[in-house]
């Protein structure tokens, strides 16, 4: 098969994630008989400094007309010490995700065996820990009317959802839960928003859809909480964009391993594939940033964009195989044990697929 | 001294943990010579039942004529499956937030060294954790316009918070900080969100009134990670009410014993001091509900509303006798070892006092 691929590096250490990510693609490709084009294209800090906006017109054509988007990261502490900065970073990745309509957030949440005991959390609490959270990723406070009143004394912030927003997101939910296990969870705050009530009634209509899918509806503090107590008596979750975004961030801390977790942005018009980590300012060049989170957020591209289930898994055993084998960079080795760098974990992977 | 507290039971487990803390109070009174009029109050699903309301005018005289307010708990699971339900219990504990100006719910989270592995965290993690939460709650998206537009197809909820409301809450945060590590957290999403730009801007320029106060900014979805990677990182954290819902309950996790988590909210008119736990319906009359979280809170109530130091300070000391000699409910037991009734519990604190 042939296929083009929109290349977002982005800012800080993405693009030598990125770099490792490619090398591992290609190899994938050559192995089983693919065609990949890359296509790259500026986004977050980077753009805001070539061309003075954070997600250009020109990178948003090549995403439209890619079979799939490769994301690193973006961000630079420039901008960190001015939210209300007239033009951020983070603008570009809200207009990026509302441009290209990517509704749905995927977050897979796992436990890697030999690195279980990397997590803050008790071995017994997250064994067998493997939940995805589908988080609404284009509606909501994020994208609702905001601004100021009084003289700039009172600030507001809209939350505004549709049913058809909650239908094709948890749509998305029930069809995962009928791959997995079939359990849902609806997390909303229901008990007090009138967006959350809807989430809720929109839900329960659905059900009688997939009779199979036994669905549970919790409150998102209750989650906030039960998440780290019992992580595995999770499998996926659904919520709105703001929930989503403080949970799975929480639920990042399970695996102990954050710069292993990939995600997937999927929605109308193509999908986006991108490590859960920052831009990492401080690593930047210095070749030590772990690359897996990418590798693997391209293992989930391989499989879900493109369908390519062999790949994929080909992809995760390698990743499995360096993680056994201790070929990691330095956030995931004990002090005084040897760290491989960026590239050199790259390469392993490449040379041992 | 005389004092004359409001106390409003509620539901569930709610009279039987009121039960104690009274006569825990009832007995110190009694060793440092206060006297105490307790004037009961109905609130919560016990309300509704009898009066048709959650939070009857009659209450709110009690509690506004009291010198503070001891809460138990509410919540009835028969109001559990219909969120959107006319008449709530949730709406009593807003209508009473509201009407009596308690803008302030202070959240401490510490670790009881004897406890100490009942938590899903590593040891190592949490040792030395003694954090507070001041949460906002008298504003932002709990209060303000929500409603249905398009015929029910579209739901909204606004968020609004003034310039004042931030400062109050600031103020309470900063004046708190300064009497322990003058390190103060104020947790925002101010990369997306104007009301939390308001919330910083605001947190700022109050800065130079407080120069020994160091202060950190962070946004919501990294506290929500580093509150189980490193709790003991932080100190004071201030926040607005939904980001404190969310916060303070998944912090409750880290010292492995919700029923030991005592609460205050403090504001314009009075002061509230609850447990942070729930009704818990299931153990309702059958005498297991672990008083503990409803004694401490009354030892805040000693002497956060009446300044009295030595009061409290007796009170949380027999309490940790309790934990240490094993003189606790089945909440915090291992398999087969005795566990003692919610009244002996009491009973044992009243007699060692
Ligand atoms: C950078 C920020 C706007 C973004 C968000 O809140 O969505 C980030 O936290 C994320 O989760 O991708
Ligand atoms: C019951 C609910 C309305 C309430 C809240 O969200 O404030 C509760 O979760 C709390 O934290 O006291």
């Amino acid at each position: 098969m042939k296929f083009n691929i929109a290349l977002l590096a982005g800012d800080g250490i993405g693009p030598e994630v990125i770099n490792e990510a490619v090398k591992v693609s290609d190899a994938i490709a050559k192995k089983f008989n693919h065609e990949i084009t890359w296509t790259p294209a500026l986004t977050g800090a980077c753009a805001i400094d070539a061309v003075g906006v954070p997600y250009p017109d020109e990178t948003h054509e090549i995403c439209m007309a890619a079979d799939a988007v490769l994301f690193g990261a973006i961000g630079h502490p420039k901008y960190d010490n001015d939210p209300s900065a007239p033009v951020r970073p983070e603008q570009g990745l809200l207009l990026m995700r509302k441009k290209l309509g990517l509704f749905a957030n995927v977050r897979p949440t796992f436990t890697f065996p030999s690195l279980i005991d990397n997590s803050p959390l008790k071995r017994e609490r997250i064994e067998g820990t493997d939940l995805v959270f589908l988080r609404e990723l284009t509606g909501g406070i994020y994208f609702g009317e905001k601004g100021r009143r009084d003289d700039g004394e009172t600030a507001f912030d809209n939350c505004v959802y549709t049913r058809v927003e909650v239908q094709r997101l948890a749509k998305k939910g029930f069809e995962l839960a009928m791959t997995r296990s079939k359990k849902l969870c609806c997390v909303d705050k229901a008990n007090v928003l009138e967006t959350s009530r809807l989430w809720r009634e929109t839900v329960q209509a659905m059900e009688k859809d997939y009779p199979e899918v036994e669905v549970s509806y919790e409150f998102v503090d209750a989650v906030a909480m039960r998440l780290v107590q019992w992580p595995n008596s999770y499998d996926v979750l659904i919520t709105e964009n703001l929930f989503g975004d403080i949970l799975t961030d929480e639920a990042s801390v399970i695996s102990g391993s954050m710069g292993l977790m990939p995600s997937a942005s999927v929605g109308e018009h193509t999908s986006l594939y991108e490590p859960i980590h920052g831009s990492y300012p401080q690593a930047t060049g210095l070749n030590i940033a772990n690359p897996l989170a990418t590798v693997l957020s391209a293992a989930m591209m391989f499989e879900d964009a493109f369908g390519l289930k062999e790949e994929a898994e080909a992809i995760r055993t390698v990743v499995n195989q360096s993680l056994e084998q201790g070929i990691v960079t330095e956030d995931l080795v004990a002090k005084g044990v040897k760290a491989y760098s960026t590239s050199e974990v790259g390469d392993w992977l490449v040379a041992n697929l």
